[in-house]
């Protein structure tokens, strides 16, 4: 049997360390690089940011929306950064935040996660909003063709703070308090099981700096999933965070950083992506 | 000040009734149809089904997942039937359920709702697990152009119902119990303070079929606001029912009927429209 996405993302984190580098090419940062607002200047900057993290990390994460802005040809500038991506060896997690129902969200699966797909990814982000149990089909999907997941289970934007604590109903009626983020990752985690190796191939996304008691996501919530966490860098947390921050599942944390990466530029990407892995792996291995 | 969403929806109801009509392009339906599973045959299928409807209904949904499958293909194909259907005065939704934050954000809502934009509709369904409040700014840029959105709220798929009838925690400690979709529905309804008109440019979807009441959702809750309501036709709501589901919000629904009317196939499809339409009008004024 072929490895799982688990196992490909054990290894990987092994070797380069928790950074992922996020790919996200808004306007900004496109006149900061001198590449034009258009799906060719979006397409040099995913190329140019894949080729500089290249053997430096493991895992890069193209933000679909600042492709999506430029419709079609957007979408096929992505489809060149992806693939560019894959061919080198890096692991794709297509931040798309997909979620539906039924065989809308097969199709949604088939884009980012069916071998030979034109979006082909190695993992997609899903949105719960219509139940995690609704992504039960896709997260099958992912786990047959050896593919990856991350569910939004918990982020820091204080806006999120309502809905994600809120309290499961049902689990109230029986006096427990279940917070709605705690559902998702215990629904999400019912994929994983089977699975070989460390990390099972679906997992969840957890803002860095989200206070994981206020949404019932203890380290034993958390177990056995990857966790994609936003929220490292211009965000706010360091990459020295990363064990006290996360405790018993940091191993299993893809740390990603974005604009305090890209900031700098395309001249000095290369030297910024090798000193913040660096980072990283002091910060569980040093 | 050009008319609002809002008030192009609501005389497009008036006009047409409640029907609307969904693309839904899924493999079965194209084999049923003679087509190939493919962008190509994507776009056949919904330019036929924009034909249909032109001058029948007021409103067609196209369902983004089946074109996304087919990468940036895919995208193509759906400009070209979005194009076709704006240039035949059909109001369009776009479903595509996104949801992020922040610029992220921005950039779906320029995607979909930008005037010029490849992939311009005049209205996109929103996804708020990261809270309805973080759309605030895509709702804001929704009603500056003059379009709309529809903010998943309360869905009938069984897997949703813990989530959406949550019960927000701040809420709680207060004494009150706020479900989570009486949150969404009463954060995206601040959008549309002070638009012109009966009905405000941004809504919710709420199924058909959903008992409201579990979801806090009464008629005082989703006052003002376009209602998207899946689940009339094949997913069990009979047009007939429209007024006692709805109440005295019935006359904001949009109905949305897909498999219900595209598996007649292409050749039946302008009658099966316009007999479905006339059940709707009936319903609320016959």
């Amino acid at each position: 049997m072929s490895e799982t996405f688990g196992q490909r993302l054990s290894a990987a984190l092994d070797l380069h360390g928790a950074l992922c580098v996020g790919i996200d090419p808004h306007a900004a940062l496109l006149s900061a690089w001198g590449l034009d607002a258009t799906a060719e200047g979006a397409r040099e900057f995913g190329l140019r940011t894949v080729e500089a993290a290249h053997g430096r990390v493991g895992v890069v994460k193209p933000q679909v929306a600042f492709y999506e802005r430029y419709g079609s040809r957007g979408f096929a500038a992505l489809e060149d950064v992806m693939a560019a991506a894959r061919d080198a060896g890096l692991l794709v997690i297509a931040d798309a935040k997909r979620g539906d129902i039924g065989t809308t969200m097969e199709g949604y699966a088939h884009a980012w996660l069916a071998p030979g797909s034109p979006l082909e990814a190695d993992a997609v982000t899903l949105s719960p909003y219509l139940g995690a149990d609704s992504l039960r089909e896709a997260l099958a999907l992912a786990v047959h063709h050896g593919k990856g997941a991350f569910v939004l289970t918990a982020t820091s934007n204080p806006e999120a703070r309502a809905l994600q604590s809120a309290i499961v109903d049902d689990a109230l009626a029986v006096g427990d308090r279940e917070h709605v983020a705690a559902r998702v990752a215990h629904d999400v985690n019912q994929a994983n099981i089977g699975a070989p190796g460390a990390l099972g191939p679906v997992g969840v996304v957890v803002g860095a700096t989200v206070d994981r008691s206020a949404f019932g996501l203890g380290d034993v919530a958390l177990a056995g999933m990857p966790i994609l966490a936003p929220g490292f860098g211009a965000q706010g947390a360091a990459p020295a965070d990363l064990r006290r921050l996360f405790g018993y599942v940091a191993s299993a944390v893809v740390a990603n950083e974005s604009r305090s990466i890209l900031a700098v530029g395309p001249d000095r990407l290369a030297a910024r992506i090798d000193e913040r892995a660096a980072l990283y792996r002091e910060s569980l291995h040093g």
